[in-house]
């Protein structure tokens, strides 16, 4: 019997040794900004951007010194895939607490954890193993340092952008009638798949579930469902009721397809429009308002600029092409963003939002989300990926911008 | 402007009326049994079950009378998709409180929630809508009601599983030289989506992530991960370090395949193998060794029986056939199940374990998950879904057993 060990394959990237130290550094300089001890993080997506692994377990960032990261599975993969020094092997849980005194002396005062997505019950068990420490919610420190990218993390992006102009430009040939809007989003997994692409996307979300085959045909896009979203389409059935749909995709009919790409973990956001015949000039004009409309984002979109006033940029535009009935859902279903922040999650910030004070700073990465809805006839949309620079926006999709009719 | 409504399209499949008031006086008995007020479920999984919708919002079912189901996005469509009476359109959860109280007068002293699954923070921010109520976690109380299936839910089941053997009929096509194993993945899921395939599968976990490309061929079967599985496989990155990778498949390696399928939200799970050329005899000897596991728990599967003991029955079997050093895991690397309950989730009770004292019961549907590892040469796997029965068990996913050499 061979031994077990780990050895990481030629067709896995890791993440460079000093990008995770400078993201620990960075994490360290807000812990003791915020007088806290340490994070203990559990969140799969957050282990992997602080480590370069996403093994079962925990991580423990102290605020000076070294990370302490606690595998409960597989310490060898653990071991194989993170430049971190301090790696233990974890039975359970309850381990925890002596592992990190172990690594670490100094106690533990005041320890932060991911208190958006941890359930209570977990908690609880957490409380019960440090009983004397002070817990705070660290995800907003967490999600602030994530927002911004590392050259490294703007690279990762763009080939997961690129990946996306090889899939759309062979979407014409995959459309053909009587197809399924579900048969279609299948083709284009299929083709997806073999260029690498982690079809699993993530939302930071209790209840939130994230999925790559948006592909939307006529009267679905004038369809809304459980989505924070402008619309929704039907989906396969009641239990899943969002996404692609068996509805056939018919001649005219507007097809929109927002299929989110995501190559090593990191994602790109993107939405481009196809038909078989001309659809409706309605769609089609509003197609050309959407253009417009991201155009006066792209003007405004530079660093320094609160959420708050690209949205309104956005709203002003809409007003000015006579669309803004449509523009971002049908009336009294509007959503109140026109786009997101994205990375390893779908959902991060920043939100571009009437609500939102947060400030665009260099090499954060906006998905700008445009859509126009007609209930009963279809949707419109336009969506980019773009990187916030002081030299101006940097787009991250490059596939064609072009409503594209066979 | 064509005014919104929502249409249930012929395509969708509804939950009988009767099958959701079932539901509801089952859980109205726990309730009362509990001597709580109600339960106000977030989860989609939860909510869907209990109202045969699933829009974004929550549902609240008291101990006795008429749920109450509040809709934060799309009214029409939770009134289309669900037999309840009392459904309410919410702005934002704080107007919760005030939309239960108008339908069921009665106060609430004791509510349960999904403890389980419901993150701090948005506990605290129940909590503060209900200042005077006590809470409890209910979510014991809904998986042991869900774990039950109906007759409806076996039909719903055994639809999956049908699907699921015309997907596998098809994979020795599909599988040529110098595939990779997320190519194959790739065109396995093609076919699923086109049959009707939910890709999202379901895991009752803030931490876990279920998907359907688990395409493992020869070492990658000898590779651990962060599931809490025999073996993970590669993965495409250690941003997604599971399932199906960039490998290719070579001549004589075993392909272990497991790939759930969901149709109208109900998953069935299953394994089979294939290969092109004849693996090892160490392999093809650890598949029929698998065969006979099988059998010997199928013989032990009837109602009464606790999971424990068939948890030992799998062990007794697989040291009979002196296979157990590689079963369920490499030495010192094992899981410590042999299955696990399925139904709208992956990871449902009862789970087949040996610190398990659940009573197996008529009408569960447990998948038994029975894997042979061996480092650095691959996996064997053969996984069926079964109902629990006093006429003997009856397989649900109904795909060719034969480890299939092409």
């Amino acid at each position: 019997m061979t031994e077990y060990s780990y050895r990481v394959p030629d067709f896995h990237c890791l993440t460079p040794d000093d990008e995770i130290e400078r993201r620990i550094n960075l994490l360290q300089t807000e812990l003791k900004n915020h007088e806290a001890s340490g994070v203990l993080l559990f969140y799969p997506v957050d282990i992997f951007y602080f480590s370069g692994s996403m093994q079962a377990g925990c991580l423990f960032v102290p605020d000076a010194g070294e990370p302490v990261y606690m595998v409960l599975r597989d310490l060898d993969r653990a071991a194989a895939e993170s430049p971190l020094k301090n790696i233990a092997s974890l039975k359970s849980l309850s381990e925890a607490p002596g592992c990190i005194d172990r690594f670490s002396g100094a106690g533990i005062d005041v320890m932060g954890l991911e208190l958006d997505v941890t359930p209570v019950n977990m908690f609880k068990r957490i409380k019960d193993l440090w009983p004397d420490v002070e817990f705070f919610d660290a995800s907003p420190i967490i999600m602030k340092l994530r927002s911004v990218k590392s050259d490294y993390e703007i690279r990762a992006m763009k080939t997961a952008g690129e990946t996306c102009r090889q899939i759309y430009d062979e979407i014409p040939e995959m459309l053909g009638r009587d197809l399924t809007e579900i048969e279609l989003a299948g083709k284009i997994t299929e083709k997806a798949y073999a260029l690498g692409h982690q079809n699993y996307l993530r939302m930071r979300s209790f209840d939130g579930e994230m999925y790559t085959w948006h592909v939307i045909s006529g009267e679905s896009g004038g369809v809304l469902s459980r989505l924070d979203a402008p619309f929704s389409g039907y989906g396969l059935s009641p239990a899943f009721p969002m996404g692609a749909s068996r509805k056939v995709i018919r001649k005219n009919e507007p097809v929109l397809i927002d299929f989110g790409i995501c190559i090593n973990g990191y994602q790109v956001d993107l939405t481009r429009m196809f038909s078989i015949g001309r659809p409706s000039d309605r769609i089609m004009d509003s197609y050309d308002a959407l253009v417009e409309i991201e155009q006066a984002m792209l003007k405004k979109l530079l660093p320094g600029i609160a959420s708050r006033d690209l949205f309104q940029a956005a709203i002003s535009a809409a007003e000015s092409t006579g669309y803004m009935d449509a523009f971002l859902g049908p009336a009294g279903k509007k959503v109140k963003f026109a786009g997101h922040g994205v990375g390893l999650e779908i959902n991060e910030p920043p939100f571009i939002s009437p609500g939102r004070d947060e400030v665009l700073r260099e090499n954060m990465t906006v998905a700008l989300e445009l859509k126009m809805v007609f209930p009963g006839l279809g949707a419109a949309g336009l969506e980019n990926t773009v990187r916030v620079s002081a030299g101006g926006p940097e787009k991250l999709t490059t596939a064609s911008e072009t409503f594209l009719i066979i």
